[in-house]
C-alpha cells in the first residue's frame, strides 16, 4: 500500500500500474480501492488490467461496484461476465439495469442461462441465492476407481470441492462423498459403501443467517442445497458463508449507530450527510419528547435548581443499564442462543440484576447528592428515581428486541433509539414528578 | 429443543437421555446446554453419554466449559483428552489447574506431547495458538501415483485436508498441493510440477485477527503456518477462523455496552450483577462530571429555566452524531479499511459531514425552541451550541479510536464512554456558557 502511495505521489502511473497488476491478488486490489479516496480510486481503477477487472469487481462492496458498473457499457459487462461463476454472476446482474441484464443473458449458452435463472429465482439472502450450481455429482453404484478416473478427466475441479454429491438418475439428493474419504478408500469400494447419508441438505429457501449458523455449528466447508422436491440444485461453500457472517456482524454493529453497512467510507459528502441527517432527525424527535417531559415540571425546577443539575444522571444511568440488557438479547437472538424458550427466564434474571444495581447505585448517588447539595430530600428523590429507572431499563432492554422482531422491525436499528427514549422519559418523569410532590 | 423441553417437564429422564444421545450432534448438544438455565443445564450434562462428553466440551464457551471441568477429577479429564486433536487440547488445558495439566501431559506419548508443547508455546490468540499440527506432508519429487497410494494407506485423513503440504527433507516449507489439483493430474506428474508456490505461509506469531482477514480476503480453507526459521509447524483450518470471526464480532458488539463476550447468559445473578456494577460505576463518574459542568451554571438556569428543558437536546444530539463517526472508524479499523494512510482524509470528511448536519439541525432546533418559548435569544443560543457540539463530536468520534489504539486501550470498550463524556461536557458548557453571557 505504501509503495502505491509513494508511486502515486511521484506521479509515475506506469509504476503504479506495474505494482497493481504485478503482484496483488484481485481481493487485495479491491481492498485497496475501497480504502482510497474517490479521485485516487478512479485513477487506480483505470490502471487495473482489463483481464483483472472481472475478478476485482467480485470482491468490491455493492455500492462501489455499482458505481463502476454504471460507467461500463453493455459490451464490457458481457466480456467480464464470461469469467464469473454462476453465483457471483447472479449477484452482479442484480445490480445492472434491466436492458443490460437481457443482453448478458442472450450471449450465454442455454445451460449457463438455465443455471443462472435457477439462482436468480431465489432471494439474494437465502440459501438459493448463495449457492453455486457448479458441482461434481456421482451415482452411488460406481467404484472409487471409476470416480478417480472421472475426476482425472477434468481440467480442473470447481472451487472448494471438498466433497462429491451423490444423486440418483432423477437428481434426487442421496448423500455426500467427502474427498478425504475417497482418497483413503480401496479402489474397488462403491460410492454407496463409503458415502455419508447423515448430512442434512439445506432447503433453498432457508435464510442466509441460518445457513451461517449451520456452517458454524457443524464446521462445514460446503453443503448441498435442495429444492422443495428434494432434488439437488446446488451447493454453498464456506467462502460465501464467511462473507455472510462478516456482513451480519457489520450490520449489527453499524445499525446500532444508525449506519448502513453498505456505506462507502469515501462517498461524496452530500450523499453521506443526507443519510446521516435522517437518523439525526429521528433522534431529534425523541430528544424533544424527553424535553417535553422536563417542560411539564418547569415550575419545580425553578423552585429547586439542583434538580436540573442532577436529572441527567438518572436518565443516562438508565440508558446505560438498559443498553446492556438490550445488546445481550439482540446478540443472543442473532446467534440463536435466545429464543421464546428461555426469554422469560432471561427477563427474570435481568430484572433481578437491574434491581440489585438499582439499589446499589441509588444508594451511592443519593449519598453524593446529599453531600453536594446539603439536602436529604434530594438524596431520597434521586435514589427512588434511580431505582425505578434502572429496573424499568432492565425490563425494557430485554423485552424490546422480541417485540420489535414480532413487528418485523430490525431490533439492531430501532432498539437503541426506543430504549433511550424510554429511559429518558421514565427517568425525568420519576425524578421530577417525585420532586414536585416532595417540594410542593 | 421443544421435544427435550417437553420430556424434561414430564420428568422422563430416560426419554431426555435418548433424545440427547440419539440424534443430536455434539455441537447441537453444546448449543442446547448454553441456552439452558443452570438447573436444567446441570441435569442435561449428567445425561450426556460419557463418550460424547469430550466432543461436547470442545464446542462449549470457555466459561461454561471451565465450570464443568472444575467438577471433573484428573482421571476423567485424561480420558476425555485422549479424543482431542492437538489444537483443541491446547485450548482445553489452558483452563485446567497446573497439577491436572501435568498429569495429562504425563499420560501422552512423546510425539503427541511434543506437538502439544509446540502449540502451547504460542499465545492463544496467535496463528500458533490456532494451528493444528495434524497434517499430511509430501516431498516434491514423488509422483501423483505414489501420493495417492500413500493417502490410501491411511485409515482416515485429518479434518479439512484440502491441500497437502510440500516440504523438503529438513521440513522447510516449499509449497502447497491442493487436493483438487491432485485429483485431476496425470499419475506420472511429480508434485513439484503441479504444486503451488505462490501461497504465503502464515508466521506463527501473527495475530488471530490478521489470520481471519487473510482467510477472508483470499477465500482460504486452510493455510500453512511456519516458525521464524521458515519451517512448517502446523496449519490453520477455516473452522477455527470462523470461530475467531464470530468471537471478534461478539466482542465488538458487546464491548460497546460494557459486556464481556465470554459472559454466560445464565450465570448466577450475583456474579453478573457485580460485573455490570463496574461498568455502571465508571459511567456514573462520567455522568457526575457532566453534572458538575451544569452545576457551574446553576445561577443561569435559575434565571432562565427554559435552559434546563432544552439542554439535554444539545448533549444527546452530539452523542448520536459522534457515535456514528466513532462506530464507523472502529469497525473500519477492525476490518483493515481504516489506517494511518486514510485517517486524515476520513477526519476531514466527517468534519464536513458534521458541520453540514450541525448547520441544518441547529436551524431546525432553533426554530422549534423559539416557537416553544417565544424567545429569540434562546433559539440563537441553542443553534450555536448545536453547531459547536456536532462538529466537536465528529472530530472526537474520528480521532478517539486511533488515540485509544496508540495507548493500547480497546477502542470498542472505552470509545463510547469517552465520547459521550466529551459531547455531554462540550454540549452543556457551550449552551449554558453562551447563555450566561447572553442573559448576563
Amino acid at each position: 500500500m505504501r509503495s502505491i502511495a509513494e508511486a502515486l505521489e511521484s506521479g509515475s502511473l506506469q509504476q503504479v500500474a506495474r505494482i497493481l497488476n504485478g503482484g496483488l491478488s484481485p481481493s487485495d486490489i479491491a481492498h485497496l480501492l475501497e480504502s482510497s479516496p474517490p479521485n485516487e480510486r478512479k485513477l487506480l481503477w483505470q490502471l487495473v488490467d482489463d483481464e483483472l477487472d472481472g475478478e476485482v469487481l467480485q470482491y468490491l462492496s455493492d455500492e462501489i461496484r455499482s458505481d463502476f458498473l454504471s460507467e461500463m457499457n453493455a459490451q464490457d459487462v458481457i466480456e467480464i461476465a464470461e469469467d464469473f461463476e454462476v453465483d457471483d454472476l447472479a449477484d452482479l446482474l442484480q445490480q445492472l439495469p434491466e436492458a443490460v441484464i437481457q443482453e448478458v443473458l442472450e450471449t450465454m449458452d442455454a445451460q449457463d442461462r438455465q443455471r443462472l435463472e435457477e439462482v436468480l429465482a431465489y432471494p439474494e439472502d437465502s440459501a438459493g441465492g448463495l449457492m453455486n450450481t457448479d458441482m461434481i455429482t456421482v451415482r452411488p453404484d460406481i467404484t472409487v476407481d471409476v470416480v478417480l478416473r472421472y475426476l482425472r478427466s477434468h481440467k480442473s475441479l470447481p472451487n472448494m470441492t471438498d466433497s462429491l454429491l451423490v444423486v440418483n438418475r432423477k437428481d434426487d439428493f442421496i448423500g455426500v462423498l467427502p474427498v478425504t474419504t475417497l482418497l483413503v478408500s480401496s479402489l474397488s469400494s462403491t460410492v454407496r459403501e463409503i458415502m455419508r447419508t447423515d448430512v442434512e441438505p439445506i432447503p433453498a429457501t432457508v435464510s442466509d443467517k441460518e445457513v451461517a449458523t449451520l456452517f458454524e455449528r457443524h464446521d462445514l466447508v460446503s453443503a448441498p442445497v435442495v429444492n422443495d422436491k428434494g432434488k439437488l440444485v446446488g451447493r454453498i461453500t464456506i467462502d460465501d458463508v464467511v462473507d455472510v457472517i462478516r456482513e451480519n456482524a457489520d450490520h449489527e454493529i453499524l445499525s446500532m449507530a444508525g449506519l448502513d453497512e453498505e456505506e462507502d467510507m469515501f462517498a461524496p459528502i452530500m450523499k453521506t450527510a443526507k443519510s446521516r441527517a435522517v437518523w439525526l432527525g429521528i433522534n431529534l424527535i425523541t430528544a424533544f419528547l424527553a424535553s417535553a417531559v422536563i417542560g411539564i415540571f418547569e415550575a419545580t425546577i425553578a423552585k429547586v435548581v439542583a434538580l436540573a443539575v442532577l436529572m441527567p444522571i438518572v436518565a443516562s444511568m438508565g440508558g446505560i443499564a438498559g443498553s446492556q440488557a438490550l445488546t445481550l438479547v439482540i446478540r443472543g437472538m442473532a446467534t440463536g442462543k435466545v429464543s421464546s424458550n428461555n426469554i422469560r427466564w432471561l427477563m427474570n434474571r435481568e430484572f433481578l440484576v437491574g434491581a440489585f444495581n438499582g439499589v446499589l447505585w441509588a444508594f451511592v448517588v443519593a449519598t453524593a447528592a446529599m453531600v453536594w447539595f446539603n439536602d436529604v430530600t434530594i438524596g431520597v428523590l434521586i435514589a427512588s428515581a434511580m431505582l425505578i429507572n434502572l429496573t424499568v431499563a432492565a425490563i425494557a432492554g430485554t423485552a424490546l428486541p422480541l417485540i420489535l422482531k414480532t413487528l418485523k422491525i430490525d431490533p439492531a436499528l430501532a432498539g437503541g433509539v426506543i430504549l433511550t427514549t424510554v429511559t429518558d422519559v421514565v427517568g425525568f418523569m420519576s425524578f421530577l414528578g417525585l420532586a414536585t410532590i416532595a417540594y410542593a
